[in-house]
């Protein structure tokens, strides 16, 4: 690896009673100061935000996907533009996933090899061949800061030998997804820990992929609807094994309890549809639990959503109003509950960050757990 | 009327070749230059706009519908709020229709006499009871600066004894309208002048609701299918017994040669759904004539939709951008579209305004019939 890569993520403070740390994930557009959770903008748009919004709920660094804009728009459009952050008006990092995870969910697929995958677009039908190597040339080619190896994730549940399969195939991909990467460029590929929930799978994953090196590490394969402590186990056996001095990213998650119990595990990144998929449809994250804001007894409420939350949506409307907004479709209902969404999870891990290094994380946590179980009805 | 109104409209400077003439509203929440065009924000939200947004876009005054709102939330609902500005978080003035077109249009209508209008509301069926008395008290509760009278839209084509006896029921609400209405809340309240296509009846319209001594006026039941010249005879003959020191409103107008022709014609407040709505579809109004967006030349297309033009859309977005959003549904494309289209509309009574107070209204004109022809292909 090249020298560039010595400063590209530094921790800042390790906490002492746990594995959590705050560190700075260093792009060549922009700091990331970590735990650090990104938005989720599959098609080069967060949902109902623009990069004004993104902005100003103080979103540092958000996530597309690779597989969706290399087949919508295309590479050809986003190359014209220099890459995927002028395309979209975004001027901060932006993290890709392979969108392995969409090729074996979304598509049809035609035919899977050890050496790719070929599947129909689910957008007009047309065979398309992803690879390891493809994967690595699209991302560059969408000049973003960090990017994924092609994997494959096993479902869940899945048999043991299955599991093993897919993660074979998922290790050979990251082996020649690290050759194909040019170091040179500025921009760094992350290896992913598959293994599913097989403690000696997700071992072997890990020491595979901390032998390859790369500048930082992703756990895959979570959140498929497993019990919440296997996941635990699968992110602390992954861990305990990759380098402290790379950040950890874990993918797709998740609820903010996932959030924090990540962090506590060591993780630096997360990123998850809940927050803007939930907005649209109505469920707010408080610091007194989920709200519904469909519920009737909302109708003629003048109180914000949260009263703690210094977001454009609670500063400026009632709950009354975002009920009305939801209830007649209005456009403008997903954007303030967007807004309201990502500012609550940018600030719980904000705020995890300042307890780690204020070292007052058992204070946050144990303040965290109250406001999940206070949980007024909706 | 109170003296209140004597300083509600003032004309700034009448253009020598034209009856069009700069003006300024003054209302309790702010000053409206004018000519002004109003954004329509039917069920208190200008679709996919925020009021920031709409301060960014230049908006001074916005519309909504009574009729709506009574529906749904609710008066009660408002009045809780102290009115629909704050209900809606909407710090400048606002207009609203009573909503009469909207309870021949939508409702199911089960009784119409002198005394009012019974209908079910298209929201849950509830039985509902219209009357001109109604719509001040709801209008006034609403808290809004300008409002209209209840009337009766006669449709297009229409016989000619139809449309009088429509005209004479509108006549007959405007009177108790202007009853009903208390002057001392510093609430305007204008009537409208129907009479379809028959100047003799536009006439008769004009004449009596000019004797009704409203602080302002509206021309209702244009742009229903008629052709231009037709339309604009409408206007010319209602303007001209109309008496110059009121402002004077021409309902739902338009296209923007609608406007620039209102606003020779001495009209000096617009609304139209045309910007708004066209922009959920893709249609931009720019410098250049109309531009449908999902046209396939844009597809890779690193231009702005409009070059001249200031908007955050335009600043910030290419064609090429605004396709795939639209193209995927994004719903960040109709924020995008729309606050396009209403700063275009923004543009155009604001410069017909500076060249009217700059003596150059021909010259405004001439240039702004050249850039609707010049239209590139769409």
């Amino acid at each position: 690896m090249t020298d560039y890569y010595s400063d590209f993520f530094r921790v800042v403070k390790d906490d002492p009673d746990s594995k959590a740390r705050a560190g700075v994930i260093k792009t060549p557009h922009g700091l990331v100061p970590t735990p650090a959770f990104m938005a989720v903008g599959t098609r080069g748009t967060v949902k109902a935000m623009g990069p004004d919004d993104l902005a100003k709920v103080g979103c540092k660094i958000i996530l597309a996907n690779a597989y969706h804009l290399y087949l919508r728009p295309g590479l050809e459009v986003i190359k014209k533009f220099g890459g995927l952050r002028r395309f979209m008006g975004w001027e901060g990092p932006i993290l890709t996933d392979s969108g392995g995870y969409q090729v074996f969910s979304l598509a049809a697929i035609r035919k899977l090899t050890p050496e790719g995958v070929t599947f129909r677009s689910p957008y007009d039908g047309a065979l398309t061949f992803f690879s390891p190597e493809t994967a690595v040339m699209a991302q560059r080619d969408l000049g973003v800061d960090i990017y994924m190896c092609l994997d494959e994730c096993a479902p869940y549940p899945a048999e043991e030998s299955a599991t093993a399969k897919s993660l074979d195939l998922t290790l050979n991909w990251a082996t020649r997804s690290r050759k194909t990467w040019d170091p040179s460029l500025g921009q760094a590929l992350f290896g992913i820990v598959q293994g599913g929930f097989y403690p000696d799978l997700r071992k072997k994953a890990a020491l595979a992929i901390r032998d390859l090196d790369f500048p930082g590490h992703s756990i895959g394969g979570l959140a498929l609807g497993e019990p919440f402590s296997d996941r635990l186990t699968a992110i602390e056996t992954a861990q305990k094994l990759l380098p402290k001095d790379k950040p950890l990213y874990l993918m797709g998650l998740g609820q903010p309890k996932d959030i924090v119990a990540g962090i506590l595990r060591g993780a630096d990144l997360f990123d998850c549809v809940l927050p803007t998929r939930n907005a649209r449809n109505g469920q707010f994250f408080t610091r007194k639990g989920k709200v519904n804001i469909l519920n009737a007894r909302h109708k003629d409420d003048l109180s914000p959503v949260d009263a703690k939350c210094h977001c454009y949506a609670c500063q400026n409307f009632s709950r009354s109003y975002l009920r009305h907004l939801l209830q007649n479709h209005e456009p403008l209902f997903s954007r303030l509950a967007t807004i309201h969404n990502l500012t609550y999870y940018q600030d719980l891990v904000t705020q995890a960050r300042e307890a780690i290094l204020a070292g007052s994380l058992a204070e946050f946590v144990q303040e965290f757990e109250a406001s999940q179980t206070s949980g007024e009805p909706t």
